[in-house]
């Protein structure tokens, strides 16, 4: 561990505390004797809004972590010997340390190529073809899309219905990691309805964390005969809180009065600024389109040097879902910065002045 | 549900919400970027501040949840095919939806019998004696306490000395479940050390969430051979929070200026009025002494039909534990109270009141 | 290991070899090529056998091991997180070293106590009262029966149909482990479809290995919709023979003409033999009634030291099971001896000739 | 299931039953009693054998197939959160539905890319390489390599000790996938301590079905440290035989005077006469290599029709493991040929008649 750069640190969204209203609504639910485990009336208050947010009936079961979430989702889905298909650089797959493998008890992620970290029909459709239907084979069972992708991508609601169409030809079930849910849907003019279940997907993690919340996540589920287990799963994974009331203070303050849109929005906005000021530097180029908030760059290696002396946190990132015709040459570096709903507007730009050079 | 009784309730210390001093650390810890995932300054000191208070150097783990801090510290004793000895209603065999075979991939918790969910070393020696050496039979690897007991009962140094002495005889593992350490702990005059690795434990499940926390518990492993596959065993069961600073900040403000131990004398204290109290109501007697912040209570059914008329909030409980020459008789029940370090006096004297009667 | 007494073994039915029939299909078996993977003729003929057998479209999955079968079946029935009810001293909680946990994933087998390793409906009951309802109590899903008994008792089809209602009453499903179906089959004159679905037993593990074959069981599904997964299970487990042939050339053996009833009505009649031969010695008396192959009895020490002396084998038990007014005195043993289909008429002599002494 | 080709049956080596030896020796073990669970003097006998066979101490674990050997050793080197390393279409990853995740309790396998599915030690370097060390990455913790590979090339002992040696310097452990142990080794003029643990493998699954047995494989443990759990693995993964003498017979008929060798001879031999009669067919050219009992060839599609109109069975093949400067063109397919003990030379003969044409 190095000197922490506090200042000019983009190297997540979770690197930053928990927004204001959640704070207060967490030390406002506080008070007083409740009932434990989520049977407190905060708790069915909270689980009765994402009904109201996702205009249908919801089943929902509030974490505290997105590994637990995706996790715990991808167990309804897929059984011990079933495949999940995923991006082969999926969040999943690549960064939970086999959380998904430990809850569905030894189900395989099995990664698909794509740019941009987004899964493509014609691919899927190909490996699901090449798979053989022996018992030898773990038969495929369900999908998962992040929303956000891992290279800051957004999937459209036509583009997650071509996915969820193909799932239904081969009675694959769709989940989806929003562990950036809020940026992808403030990213564009659709409704939470719209991106999810109108579109085919059966689960949903609904990111809180990295938006604003301190530890909190939303398993929402779309079709209910997939909610019957995670009662138990819950449970013996230790995510039922016994103070369950903190859970859904955090999704009060979060929910309310669109504080979370706003969150993102200012997310979002920070991650354009500073990717239109990178991108005028001098061979700096976008790696991706900068559609949510997070920022992937192929940028010089003095660049790369004078960002770092200048204090700059960001992460080296992995040029697999980079577009055929492009690449990262000699000299150069691939990039990922993430703003946050913290991020604040001068931070971006005394990052840009280091950009700029003496 | 019915009306949510607040004034009375002493159903359990998780009904309660958070102490003030740990919200207003959880606050202050809010501000500014940190490195995620517990590489954050605040937690390094918290994990520092176990060392000291253990007087010698632990391994120590944050996570969200009791559940879930059994269920990995028995992890890291038991194989999958292994036995872990505990009371047969100790929270781990009983409470937790299997969170422990969950986590060990299939180990068996064996029940043993034992007055006030306490482990009696000879009961122990003897099931041991009792097992077979061949493989059919899972080989015995652990023993796992409750301080307190699920019957309120503390367990004195050398009482978990002569466990572990056992413990080691046959190559076992001594594992605590300290979900009511603080009282457990103010109920006598001992150090935590004296409590823990002095007398033989290997591992810790060190709560704080029913003390004052809103959801934090510490796994302290004294043998650091232990701790070797906790890093991984965490992250994969999605308790490793990506903002582990807020993990952090509850322990430092509960474990701050004794803070902790203040809780704990006050919830014990208010344990002992509801005992002296309501033994003297005629047609009641204590179940097991009163040692930390819980009351087992045998009462008459008509005092029962009374404290619910006005407001009051317990459970009923197993009378499984009772010495040989106690038990209930018909047109009786046993009872528990619980006081937390939220118990107000008030409600404990209106308590009494509604049970003097009218 | 000291010297191993051939001719007076009576300590299990598995220490037996193969029946000829069994042999001589299985050598016959070997000749040419055959898909493997128990797509072979062979293996089709033997699961449309148990059609046959059991009067109704049955779904049938051979093994390698008892302890596979058992396994394998109750993960069908119960959820990682699920209670399986079964006698506190059955096979499948005693002597498999966790196999049903490690196949289901973790769910846990609950023991019930009863007269003779027997479930009674009321006991049942009774233990189904107790349980919480929420979900920090693992949820009862199944019983598991044994048939014969680990006491070799039979249960008669109204017994196991009183068991069953239960079941029904519960929404739990009825396993029995039928590792002695023949001997407790030719012990009352009743067809296998009475002795299991027509009973309400919703699967069964059918045993042959020990009644003449080398090591071949079979997981008989009367509920078709219990198989689905039955195909991936066996495979990942490695109970999906490459040379699937031998496993059905087994039972093309054991099935054949009868020849397995013939091997169970020779082996309950030779405990017969034992039972009554050694129950008229001084000091001798039966620890529960003889109903199939298995012989329990409470004998003085000095006739087992003479036994023994005389090179018998047979093993000590457990009196757990005995009746309330039956036990075990200083200076008397309960042990088991078991015949089986090999077990010759001299052998049986021999033993009953150094019982009755010098 | 169409007609079965008996005569020209090349899909695999475990389309042909057991080889005579070993069906008498189970026949001569069948009489008398013995001890069960492996404890009989034929088993104990056995499991020396194999260290005179290995020249050092080894453990020994016998068991009924090859999935289980295969899964049950990598649950030996793997943590539940592990990876193991081999190639992308290693049997272990590929054709065993998922059985080493389910052993392990959530393993991850991870393939790598290789001609001829070898590992190239300089592949397995930059993987390693490419990992990241932080937690959220699945630690490798071994590399499994087939023996033959799935392309039917042989290890030579100093590319084993290529690859053991990058374990070493990372600290993996290396298994061994003997499959067709007996067809790699008498490809190559070395002992089976060269081939295996003087090269440095930690654990092999020695193969004994495909070369002649009915079912029977066995793991030969030679890291002393690693058998220690392998005894309750098996037992509780329902591998322990009840009737274990019938597990060593098949290995006392296998091992005795070289007839293993000799049976692997004869299916080299075979596998030789197709590939050299069939690589002189116009159009048709070799894969990969023959060197063990496997046949790869890239032939027209009009030689594949006339092949299986001829009655002739074997698998097309995936054209993944081909070097860079191979393929295969449109009218044209790989398959796969496999000649055993069992191979007849007319067989190969009148195959070679169809291949030949009108």
């Amino acid at each position: 561990m190095g000197p922490d750069p506090v200042h000019l640190n983009f190297a997540s969204d979770n690197v930053m505390g928990a927004s204001a209203p959640v704070l207060e609504a967490l030390v406002r639910a506080s008070v007083g004797a409740m009932p434990a485990y989520g049977a407190d009336d905060l708790t069915v208050e909270v689980e009765r809004s994402f009904c109201d947010l996702f205009e249908r009936e919801v089943a929902v079961f509030l974490v505290g972590t997105g590994t637990a979430a995706n996790a715990l989702a991808l167990a309804t889905l897929v059984s011990p010997w079933g495949l999940c298909l995923c991006h082969e650089e999926a969040h999943v797959i690549d960064e939970e340390c086999g959380a998904p493998e430990f809850f569905t008890h030894g189900a395989k992620l099995h990664g698909l190529k794509g740019v941009g970290c987004k899964i493509d029909p014609a691919t899927l459709r190909a490996t699901l073809d090449g798979f053989s239907a022996h018992e030898k084979q773990m038969p495929a069972q369900a999908v998962s899309i992040s929303q956000a992708t891992e290279s800051g991508l957004v999937y459209r609601p036509d583009e997650i219905a071509a996915i969820a169409e193909v799932c239904r030809e081969r009675a694959l079930r769709l989940h989806m990691d929003g562990a950036r849910f809020a940026n992808a849907l403030v990213a564009q003019d659709v409704s939470p309805a719209a991106m999810t279940w109108r579109a085919g997907v059966d689960i949903l993690s609904f990111g809180a964390t990295k938006n604003g919340c301190l530890a909190a996540e939303a398993i929402v589920v779309f079709d209910p005969s997939l909610a019957d287990t995670l009662t138990y799963r819950r449970k013996r994974s230790g995510q039922t809180f016994s103070k369950g009331r903190f859970l859904a203070a955090q999704f009060a303050g979060y929910l309310g009065q669109d504080h979370w849109l706003q969150n993102a929005r200012h997310a979002n906005a920070m991650a354009r600024c500073l990717a239109d000021g990178l991108a005028a530097v001098p061979g700096v180029r976008l790696a991706w389109e900068v559609q949510a908030n997070e920022v992937f760059l192929i940028i010089p290696d003095d660049l790369d040097r004078r960002l770092k002396a200048g204090g700059a946190a960001y992460h080296p990132w992995s040029p697999r879902a980079l577009s055929a015709d492009e690449g990262v040459a000699p000299g150069e570096k691939l990039i990922r910065l993430v703003a946050s709903f913290a991020t604040k507007r001068e931070a971006v730009d005394d990052l840009l002045t280091v950009a700029s050079g003496p």
